[in-house]
Parts: C-alpha cells; structure tokens; sequence
C-alpha cells in the first residue's frame, strides 16, 4: 500500500474512532452512567474492534493501546457528547447514521488489510475486518448488558463482509490493483449499509423464527 | 503422542465442533437472530473455548482462527440447522445429549494436551482443559446475554475436570501410557457428564443458596 | 524496583486476591450457583483484572495462570466462603469495604508498575492500572450477566486513576524516588476510595442522565 493510502486510512480511522466513541458516549448518558463510564463506553465503542482484532492476531499490545491518538479522540467525543447532548443526539439519529455506515466501511478495511499482512488466510482476514468493524458496537452492548444489536440489526455484518471481501480479492490481484480494491471495500461497505438502513434490508431468518416472532 | 492419535484427537474434535455449533444455530434460531448471528453463534459455540485457550496460551493467531476447517464445519452445520431446524430440535433434545458429553470430553483432553505441550504447570493444564471445554457453551450464553448455564449446571465443569485430570497424570507416567490416559480422561469426562445428565446429579450447594432457592 | 519492595507487593496482591476472590465467592453464593461456580466467580474476581492486563500486555499465558499461588489462595477464598458465609457476609458489608479499596490500590500499582516494566506509555500504564484494579469486579458482574456496577459506582475507577498516576509520575523521576511513589499510589487509591465510601462522593453525571434518572 502506498504511503499515501495508508495516511488517509489512518486520518479515517481517527475520525471513524471519533464517531463510534460519540455514539458510545451517549448510550452512556442515556443509561445515566458517571462521567467515567461515558469514557469507558466511548473508548469500547471506539477502540474494541481494533483491540479484538489484534489480540486475535496476537499483536500485543494492540494498536489503539500503543498509540496515544486513539485515546485522546476518544476523550474529545466524551467531552462534546458531555456538554451538547441535546444536539449530539439529534446528529446520532440523523447524519451519525451515514457517518456510522462510513466508519464501518473504514474499520473493515483496515481490518482486512492488517490482517492480510499478518498472512492470515483469506476467509478470515474478510472475518477479521468483520471484527474491526462489529467489535466496538459489541463491547458497548457487552458494557450496557442489553441484547447484542448485531445478532438481530439489518444487513450490518453483510455489509462489512461484502467490503472486507473486496480488499481480500484485491489482494490477490497484481498488486498495482490492491489500493483501488481497498478504497473500493470500503466503498461497498458503507453503501450497502446506508441502503440496508434506508431501505430496510433484512437478511433472512428461518421459517421457524418468523413464526415465533409473529406470534410475540 | 503417536500420529495416529493426533489424528484421531483431530478428526473428533472436527466432530465436536459440529455438533456444538448446531447446538449454538438452533438457539439462535430460538432467539431470532438473522442468518449472519446464528452463524456466529454457531462459531462461537463450537471454536470459542479453543480460541480462548489459545488466547491464554499466547498462542496467536489462535489454531481454530488459523485452519480453514473450523469455520467451514460452523457454516454446514448452520445451513444443516437452518434448513432443518424441526428435525435439528429433535435431535439436539435426544441424542445430542450424548453428542454433546462426548465432544465435552473430546474438547477437554485436546486442550488439556496442548496445555501441557505448552509447559503449563499441571492443575492450570486439567483448567485449561475445562476452558476448552465449557467455553464454547459460556460464549454462546455471553451473546444470548442469558445466564451462564455452565454455573448452574449439573455435573459438567466437574465432569471435565476429571478428563483433564487423566490426561495430567498420564503426562507424568512413562511416555508409553500416555495415549491411553488421553483416551482414558475422553472416555472419563464423557461417562460422567452423561450419568449426570441421565441421573441428574448435581454438585453441593451452600445450605444458604439451598435456603434461597426453596424461598423462590 | 528494590527486591523488598517487589516482594511485599507480591505479598500484598496475594492478600488483595484473597479479599476479591472471598467477595466473588459471596456473590455467587448469592446468586445460588453450585460449588463449581462460585470457584470460578471467585477466581474471575480474584483474578481477571491480572489477566486482562496480561492479554493487553501480550504476557502470556498470564501471571495469574502461570504460577500456582493465586489458583490456590481462590480455593482457600471460596472453602472460607462456603463454611462460613454468614459471619462472611457480615465481614464484607464491613471490614471487607476497607480490605477492598486496600486491594484496589495494590491491583492499581502492580499493574501500573507492570506496563511501565512493558514499555508501555503513561496514559496507558495509567490505564491498564485501572484494568487491574477494576478487570475482576467487572468479570464478576459478566459472570453474573447484571448490570457493571463500575460504571455507575462511586469513585472507584478515579480512585485507581489517581493510585496509577503517582506511579508513573514517580518512574519519570529519579530512580530512587520510585518506590516512594509506588507505596504513595497504593495509599492514594485506598484512601480516595475509603473517602469516597464514607462521604458517598460520587463522580459528576450529565443533566440529561440526573434528569432521567429523577424521572425513574
């Protein structure tokens, strides 16, 4: 990957750290934690994905522990979520969603990629950019002991696999390629997303559990 | 250990995993996930205990992450429930009961063997054999966010205990016995989680939670 | 480090496993599991705090798992539970209150000390000071699948916040003012949360989350 690509990866994956933590921050306030809980959910709902990744890679410690940057964004969108609640949750219901999408997108590729280097087999370096991405939204239902929203939301997981997916073909192709494979994984994913979400996508259950829903 | 028991030992836990991950697909078809969470439930009910224990170990990326067949096992069994889930739920309430104690078994003499492999003192060898055994169960109640069955259980930390208790002591006899000690502990951790489930023994409770739990 | 000194924190965080590990045992009592579960509850609040840091440090198999001792002093902690739970609970409601704030500063210094051994930066020694002081109380609260009392409880995490940074503040200078500073950042952490006990000092909440919370 050139410098270039990796640079702006990783600005995306700060600004990607920035949103999760928002939205981290203000389940917090809405399940009436302290201050110090605020941070803890937003620093999960940021950083877990990356922090699974590489203990499952066994690149310890992990990346957004070594750094400092992840941290310090994280405590910036706990201090915005703190004081501009009102106006941060309109943002979390309206823009964060596409910008939710986005760093989804951003997450999985940088997942897929690390974890290509790490020559982990095709299969799971997509599953692994799948963790970098479900990760931290995992931890903070984990944090919150409420159902995992993952195991039940429209297509999210589909889409975050659909774009690790692109960045694994990519790389298998003359590298001259790879780059555009990345950005395009990327792509794919926050689309998908933002349409599962405007339209509604469901991916299917089975038989057995519609009825069972139908008749709760 | 001979290459025709590793093979064997393999071949089982392949098997075990199937099972377990059926066992983790139908409930999330009884919870309602989409296809993606029973997959991932399937995963996590069949490989979590390996991948714990390897976390544990230190030995990254962890086996059942970086061999393909985990995950292709997990995604048949899957389909298998999804598209037979009637049959499927028969068969988990009758003789996966059966299948069920002898993957415990199987799960628990292959952990506890890697353990040793691993120069781990030899009680945290028999523990690192109950964490492969009983993990893939604790992760699967983890997603369901329901109560960890395994601390309420008749009979089946302990019953894994025993197997993994074998497979130590033979560790510490000439190298001649060895096999037949990690057959022996499979045979041991299988034969008592099955009397305990047919006969519903269960461990000693304090007379304070006996107290309790008559109140309730 | 001075061998003294080393040796006493030892000691003490042996003390500090057995206060914690007594308190998961009690719990589990609480919650009716059978013997084999409240064993694990009380390792999991013993002892998760240590291998979380381990797990994020890449020391494996972790401390706690490698040498024999913390294992052995858990039974001790659970029989001690089990035979005499109700003088136990009358301990924990209050001389335990004083044993735990005492074994969250030793947790919080160990593994302040720990990370800055592991080249670790201070924000984050700091930090995975707080994932040792505070890792078992929050396994015990996953065990149990309620609500994380960390995040709503008084001073608990700030108290550890502050134990961990006099320890990196005193590694920073000359070396022999070191030790000083880690027995400084036991007693800090101690002596903030027995306060914070005391007077019910409680960390500031959003408005929106006093309002919701006043509304319940």
């Amino acid at each position: 990957m050139s410098d270039k690509l990796a640079t702006l990866l990783s600005m995306l994956n700060y600004f990607g750290i920035f949103v999760a933590a928002m939205s981290g921050a203000a389940a917090g306030i809405k399940w009436k934690t302290d201050f110090f809980g605020m941070v803890v959910l937003a620093f999960a709902t940021g950083c877990s994905g990356g922090i699974f990744r590489d203990i499952l890679l066994g690149d310890a410690p992990p990346e957004n522990i070594r750094a400092w940057q992840p941290l310090v964004i994280t405590l910036i969108a706990g201090l915005f979520t703190y004081f501009l609640f009102p106006s941060i949750q309109w943002f979390l219901k309206n823009p964060v969603q596409i910008l939710d999408a986005f760093s989804l997108g951003v997450f999985t590729v940088i997942g897929a990629n690390k974890a290509l280097m790490f020559q982990i087999t095709p299969v799971w370096a997509i599953l692994l950019g799948v963790v970098t991405g479900v990760g931290g939204g995992m931890a903070r239902d984990l944090l919150l002991t409420r159902p995992f929203t993952i195991l039940h939301k429209e297509i999210y997981a589909t889409a975050s696999l659909a774009g690790g997916a692109c960045v694994v073909l990519g790389w298998y192709l003359p590298p001259v390629y790879y780059e555009y494979f990345v950005v395009l994984g990327a792509l794919v994913c926050t689309t998908v997303r933002i349409l599962a979400v405007r339209f509604k996508w469901n991916m299917p259950t089975n038989q057995v559990s519609q009825r069972i829903r139908r008749e709760n």
